[in-house]
């Protein structure tokens, strides 16, 4: 519906959202850009920048209709922008970096995302050279797409639960991959509801009627020119999703497909074409890195998520203002800005300081796992093929590694707690939006629905606790037993049963390595606990689960606010940062650890690494330290860098602009004010648009 | 995609899921049906069965396209849909009961949900009977179709900052309706965006140059021959939202837009024609009353609201096996039922209790008002009219009443609490669920988006709190002053003070009564302590919200766990249930109050209604409780009666047939499984379908 003249001369009412924030980046003396260079190096920034330009220029990556678009046509625009990507990645030589750096600032799924992920990553670390020369280079060169087929209707987690079958056959030296059952059905198996025409499908193998489970097979699904389904093949989209809708996740069932000997993805298990003997890997546990390396990720960028909904709640409760302050003087004409009561304070602030917690905990994991394969490389065979450079073959990982075993474990720990933390903590920013919100425009409630996956997949994220959990019960006999490897994790087991006797006297208000040694106490408390109740007292697994959980929890919260309090005392941090900007660094760390010390409270004074009396200041100091941050919240979400295009959200414009967008999209963009409605419920007419009149 | 016809031999693997949930059945002597009976009576089970049939026997409400369908075509099968709930309404003359039932059975807005609502109800309440005649009676018929412009652009809650402007012109007679700026903009104004022909619009009204504050005034909006907005109207629909997409919620910018003296709904305010003079109303809450109810309604549902999603997630969870028991012997061969696992139990069981807690605590309320409003006609003049039957007028209402503001306060606690734990909830069943929780056919997912406005409308949940705090902090003081009502507020306060100087010994883990007692001794706790940094500390109310909030959830909590152990108690109930079912009752009872202990438990040892050591038994008696409620699960929420079409959920399938109807609704309702795709980056097309290419 086109503006009338006198709707196009509204403005909103004073003050306006942009004073409001040039009013608040005024308040603060934090150098936003230097903050950034310093969290993200100023080579990323400016790759993000020249990228951004190339994006934005393109109609193809036109985002305004986004909010408004069906499933079908969500898809259609968002295989267009894969397409397009693909060809700027080949028109510009992209790296790696650059090429995810596009796709982050497209901030959706395409078709595309699990063929250059797993299925590239599958072929390369899997496969042998011949194998590389017939699928891994034509995928690579996009002549074929292909995904990975794991999950099925009826499996999720469990691995060693699939269904489908892969059956040698010696007489002509192939395999039948078949689905036995509707439930051995692969499902939500992305790029494969409506692109893959191939298929890395894990089956049980099976020679000579012995279950040698789970393997890996390449299988054609669909036909290559015409792109509809082989025989036999049953392929399609497994329908609509909370998010994820640009994804084409999809379903797959084989009736009896042959597959010739060389489809067996055989780097590491394999079947000898003419004994049909099958060898095993020399060590099953073999992508232990690959996994490790994904999990620390997905720690990395949930700062970054959850820093996208922190910065749109953040700038949108500045320029917000709603009532008076109830003990303003009559005097005082004008609303509050919503970011100013104690309430929103509470709900974001801490937010805030958890983006900043979880980035530098996420770059810590990155730094620990890259010195681990630095190390294992150092004493790695100098004869090794070239085809491991990005992610570890099985051969640089041995598991018997206590470094690699902490790493594992820390990594299933901080993946369930900062991807819970993140998807949780947008919700929470959605909400403190207030009424807009709910609108699509806020531009977090689609983000939050598309990242909710990561909280199932990489490893449910209760599921990693139970991992966590034995690795710390491990540890723990390992220290008692006088036989433990010398980690972080066996120190602080260790020093907390140097003190069992004498107990603990942390000064959590007072000094900030007490802060942290209070969350190690936990750790070593609670890890004690569980393992008298699981060798001593014999309780079921089972009956420990929500024990576990805890104490995954609890070990992730000392490992973030360990990384936090490190990343601020290192001497780079200390010559990067001018002292102000350390000063409210240090006051978000300490928001951070007390907010959660105030919200796990029982576990800090059951195992006395507090007193009651400790907590109920904590609470008092926490709320003094929003007082302090507050000034400057805007600043802070600023350093985050987020470009307006990427956030794509009214409530987040950095502009403040909030309310003019709101009313642009609304008006302007919406189709639906294009239809001629009939109202009347005795009239069998609907809708009018178009020349078309649909009826009851 | 038809599928061939080895697909349609496929059957799941055994054990099949109907299988299963005979078995979960067979496991528990909970009778079903006498529970729901108990719950809803007969009359409302049979009411919905006869109004079910009706539904699913006709064609305008089938709901298998619902999941797929893009906004513009849901809000044009949801017209159809409110069309012929109105024409069946007529038809059938139903009651308000049987109309509402008919909604629920729906389970989607329609386009009509706020004329039917506010709109009606506001005519009704504020119009005189001229006004009636004029208004009321056309839109009872349909012939107008309304709703309620209060929020805008930038005004949420706070009614008294709303910008439009009534401007009483005497020379005429007339008003004028006036949208200064952009953000006066009505907005979020359901039926709107593009049904409404009229709307009430609330406006600050002003006087020779004095403003009187907003007031109701019925605007027409729309032509109501070509359905066109009226000169000088500006009007549409503000675009898509997280959920509630078949709701057409509006905008309305108004260019001084003249009405006759008759549309300023006058029964309690009103100008007088000749002279000018503004009256005001008696008592400036006048609709106390009727929030109050609305809010008690929110309570009552939020119950049923969650129920919904733990049935399904529950059903799921029997069906699903995922895993075998980690302590399990070999010889066990097999998967384990996810909803075996204590990590699952931990987050369903207690939901599936408080779905119960929060039932009786609405009934609660319902009853409780429904008494006050008997008392006070009891008093109230017999001259009054009778069009004030469904809610209160003002005259029934005296503020200064204790009860009333006593259920007044309780109604914004519990509302703000229920609809929190109702929303939230609704996604942990989601979680539970795993990776099928995340597609549309979990039926959760959409379900839990539209239902989220609910904790910022009617009073934003964390806005509320402070009206709950007010409240709490009055009473307290007219306690200390010797001046306090008798009711069930300053009944625990005075039972505080009484023993503040004994200290509490509550037997919370041996005594149902004690475990009450407990919450009611911390709600105590916490109003004085606030009243201590109020009153006597002078700390303002802005760095009390906090506090504040932390009270109100107190005071919830306590209601809830009274509400559910006074309804358990009640002679009613043993008389209508069997033992069997009442012991499962109580034991959901203990595991709600406990686990709520447990999750809140530094408020319970820093106010020493418990000792810490309870805090640990509590944990321990709440796994307890796990085991005993598990074998009854399936059954408990067989007892909720939802009909398997209001679900609509391939998960929540009373039958278990859970991955026959995943499979189905992906491959054989998906129309995107009709598209045919070019995945290739270098070729420009995209898809081909109906004979229609699209390209890049």
């Amino acid at each position: 519906m086109a503006s009338k003249s006198w709707v196009q001369k509204l403005t909103p009412a004073a003050p306006h959202g942009s004073e409001l924030l040039k009013q608040e980046r005024a308040k603060s003396n934090i150098d936003a850009n230097q903050l950034a260079q310093f969290l993200f190096t100023k080579e990323a920034l400016e790759r993000n920048e020249r990228i951004l330009k190339l994006l934005t220029a393109d109609p193809v990556f036109d985002k305004s209709h986004n909010y408004f678009q069906g499933r079908e046509a969500r898809i259609e625009a968002s295989l267009a922008k894969a397409k397009r990507l693909r060809q700027l990645q080949v028109q510009h030589n992209w790296t790696q970096d650059e090429f995810m750096c596009a796709n982050e600032l497209l901030s959706e799924a395409t078709p595309y995302g699990l063929h250059y992920s797993m299925f590239l990553v599958t072929l390369r670390e899997q496969g042998t050279p011949e194998q590389h020369k017939l699928f891994l280079e034509k995928a690579e060169n996009y002549e074929i797409i292909g995904c990975y087929a794991q999950t099925e209707l009826g499996h999720g987690s469990n691995v060693r639960g699939l269904e489908t079958t892969a059956t040698w056959n010696a007489a002509d030296k192939t395999f039948i991959i078949h689905s036995p059952h509707l439930t051995s059905s692969k499902w939500w198996i992305g790029s494969l509801g409506i692109v893959a025409t191939h298929a890395v499908v894990m089956a049980q193998l099976s020679v000579n009627g012995k279950n040698y489970g789970p393997h890996p097979f390449v299988v054609p699904v669909r036909d290559m020119i015409t792109h509809e389904p082989l025989p036999n093949v049953h392929v399609g989209d497994v329908g609509p999703k909370f998010g994820f809708n640009t994804m084409d996740n999809g379903y797959l069932l084989l009736n009896k497909v042959k597959i010739p000997h060389v489809n067996m993805l055989a780097r590491f298990s394999r079947i000898d074409p003419e004994t049909s003997k099958y060898t095993r890997p020399a060590n099953p546990s073999l992508i232990y890195g690959t996994l490790t390396f994904v999990r620390a990720d997905i720690v990395l960028k949930s700062g970054s998520v959850l820093a996208r909904g922190v910065t749109i709640a953040t700038r949108y409760c500045a320029v917000r203002r709603q009532f008076q302050d109830q003990d303003a003087e009559a005097s005082q004409a004008g609303e509050n800005q919503v970011l100013n009561y104690t309430m929103v304070q509470y709900r974001l602030l801490p937010l805030l300081a958890t983006t900043f917690a979880l980035h530098f905990t996420g770059r810590g994991m990155i730094r620990m796992y890259q010195e681990n394969q630095k190390r294992m490389s150092a004493s790695r065979d100098a004869s090794k093929s070239e085809d491991t450079k990005r992610h570890p073959g099985p051969e640089e990982l041995n598991p018997g590694t206590d470094l690699l075993a902490d790493l594992h474990a820390t990594s299933c720990a901080l993946k369930a707690y900062g991807s819970t933390m993140a998807a949780e903590g947008l919700e929470v920013c959605r909400r403190a939006c207030g009424g807009h919100g709910y609108s699509s425009f806020s531009g977090i409630g689609s983000y939050y629905a598309d990242y909710l996956p990561t909280v199932t997949w990489e490893g449910d994220n209760y599921m990693l606790t139970q991992q966590v959990a034995r690795y710390l019960l491990k540890s723990a006999r390992a220290v008692l037993a006088g036989k433990a490897a010398a980690n972080d994790t066996t120190r602080i087991l260790k020093a907390f049963l140097a003190r069992q006797d004498m107990g603990a006297a942390f000064d959590v208000l007072g000094s900030d390595t007490d802060l942290v040694d209070a969350f190690a106490w936990r750790v070593a408390f609670l890890t004690f606990e569980a393992l008298r109740h699981r060798d001593e007292e014999k309780q079921s697994w089972n009956s420990l689960l929500v024990d576990f959980w805890r104490l995954s929890t609890a070990h992730a919260q000392y490992m973030v606010v360990k990384s936090f309090h490190d990343a601020l005392s290192e001497p780079a941090t200390q010559e990067s940062l001018p002292q102000d900007t350390i000063t409210i660094l240090y006051q978000l760390f300490r928001l951070f650890a007390l907010h959660t010390l105030e919200q796990e409270a029982s576990e800090f004074f059951m195992s006395a690494a507090t007193t009651v009396r400790q907590i109920q200041l904590a609470r008092k100091a926490s709320m003094k330290l929003l007082e302090e941050i507050r000034p400057h919240a805007v600043r802070l979400v600023d350093a985050w860098s987020f470009p307006d295009w990427q956030l794509d959200s009214s409530l987040g414009r950095s502009d403040g602009k909030v309310y003019e967008d709101m009313f642009h999209r609304a008006s302007s963009l919406n189709a639906l004010n294009k239809v001629i409605v009939d109202p009347y419920p005795n009239s069998r007419v609907l809708f009018k648009k178009d020349g078309r009149t649909s009826k009851l």
